[in-house]
């Protein structure tokens, strides 16, 4: 089976600039190729990282993730490759491939002979990350194409707290049906008897299995592997009043 | 050749959960993966049901279609695997996947042996429906993923109806272009030697054979082969000031 | 390797139009799909023959590039192959695929047995044109599908020109980061010395390497190949008011 590779950037797709990513990738390897999506908000490398951290098991064993959200392309950042949890990632080296901890590999890009011929260097993404990607789907070592780092940047990414028993996080994405998307992991809230999700004016008692057919919100684990507020058929950021960054508490009992 | 997936959603594409399902197809089979549009208004299950209508024909035989539009994700509504003109479909008994009426098979989604380990009760496109599309996709045999039913949901659409010698339907669709959808079949009105089409406040004698180069809205059998009101290189919506749920009328003479 | 069959198009990806184009393609041919953009403004063929010329030269060799933005659906223009620095194109001849000069091949889509069987007149992307670049992606000769023509249209696009020893263009294209892309070539400007743009308010001095990190307006040759401003981290269309078909004027010194 030919290996994957999954891309994941803020380019939208009503430019030209995903698809020449992925041109490029098809003209260098048979691998598969999907998209992930191109709708993180421009520059929003937190945002982006969660999606890597909530993606990276669907793809098999070897696959590859290009993700690129890189508000400082073209300057002297670092491209990387990074082994972790037997994928290869490849991109820029601003936290956005990088778990807060944990054991993983990483590699300097530094090898132009891998790379396309001419390099624009606004696009990092097309000329230098998409060649080395469908190099690796091609299964060359990633020792050809970049040199062992031990540094890699690490994300600072805003994270729940404990306060006391309580647990402080805050929304982290409004999706498109309106679901609220904290960052307040699965384990911190799955182990409480009782709870209670405080999130603007609503206080919604304890968790549901699924979004439900009532009218009322409610809180639950989503498919991201965090805790979610949403409103059974409807908007929970609409009936809520909620975007991005508003706080949200869970008092556990 | 490789078997074909073909995907439906009203997810969007600015969350991952799009490429979530597709890499998750990816992960577990060779088969071609297309996206025919995640641009589905959310829970619009009647839209989403005649897209599936118009685009079924265009897979090979053999070919899969996972679709998913669904209100009632996490509650007890089954999941289908649909035989349906020597094709596959995946998805939920909602009548997304089932005609009004004609011969079709249908298995229940009922082995979680065949499923992803954890299944996210709020995500079945990627936790059930997926492995179920990529199975079928690897020739493997409904009955091995399910058990034969005989009562899936059949959709109740809105249908276009006949009023004496008239025919009265209504807008389901305003494409990017501003091309009004109508729910009325071509067999209606092809067979009509003159007619004349009233939406709004516009009177259209006469089917034209294509969208042509006039300044007046025409009627016209479209892609969907269902009666279609166009402007010449502009928006009919905006024109006709129309929108999905609009009466129209078509007088046969 | 099998063939790389790209898509350029003005449908959108909220209709179904241009996943029904893929699909025929997948049913028809193993070759890799990959979609550069579907986000073309509608109509917009000065645009659409833009990104063509950017990104041709990103297929492999013997690659395909099926492009649709066609004002004219339906009416009598014809349908094109077009050979073009070892590629192929295929779509309407409105000068989309065409260079304004240079030597290229051209077929004219006249063999309807090459076709659907059924033709809807509105769609000639997914009836007519998906089966050729199916056809041509499956190694079929061109001279099977069409009849050599001489009199391609050629594209009559805006270009950037001299004026004495300035040059004056204008804004082709906004894209999402906000970054104006303007019609003047790379050739034209990066032989100068010195040299000043002008655009709206701004007066920008030489020619940066990359997007950068201050905060004023840069610029510099993006990966369009063509001249670009930018503000870094930010949207210089809102910063400088501009927007499509804003004058943009290069003193060189």
């Amino acid at each position: 089976m030919s290996r994957l590779v999954a891309l994941l950037t803020d380019f939208g797709t009503d430019d030209p600039y995903a698809g020449q990513v992925a041109a490029v990738l098809a003209a260098n390897s048979d691998a598969q190729i999907v998209s992930l999506t191109h709708g993180v908000p421009a520059h929003h490398v937190h945002l982006g990282a969660s999606i890597v951290d909530a993606s990276l098991e669907l793809l098999p064993t070897g696959g590859v993730l290009l993700a690129v959200v890189d508000p400082g392309v073209g300057t002297e950042r670092r491209g990387l490759i990074v082994r972790r949890d037997d994928r290869w990632l490849v991109g820029p080296d601003n936290g956005l491939l990088t778990p807060t901890r944990g054991d993983i590999q990483c590699w300097s890009i530094d090898r132009p002979e891998a790379w396309r011929d001419t390099v624009a260097p606004t696009f990092h993404a097309r000329d230098i990350f998409a060649p080395i990607a469908a190099r690796l789907a091609n299964y060359e070592r990633p020792d050809w194409l970049g040199s062992t780092v031990q540094d890699p940047v690490r994300v600072n990414r805003p994270s729940a707290c404990s306060d006391g028993p309580n647990i402080r996080g805050e929304v982290i994405h409004v999706d498109a049906f309106g679901n609220l998307i904290t960052n307040i992991p699965a384990a911190l809230v799955q182990t409480a008897h009782m709870l209670e999700t405080q999130v603007s004016d609503a206080r919604i008692r304890g968790l549901a299995a699924t979004y439900g057919t009532g009218h009322e919100p409610v809180a639950l684990i989503g498919s991201w592997n965090l805790l979610e507020i949403a409103v059974p058929g409807g908007s929970a950021a609409q009936r809520l009043g909620c975007r991005i960054g508003d706080v949200v508490t869970v008092k556990r009992q």
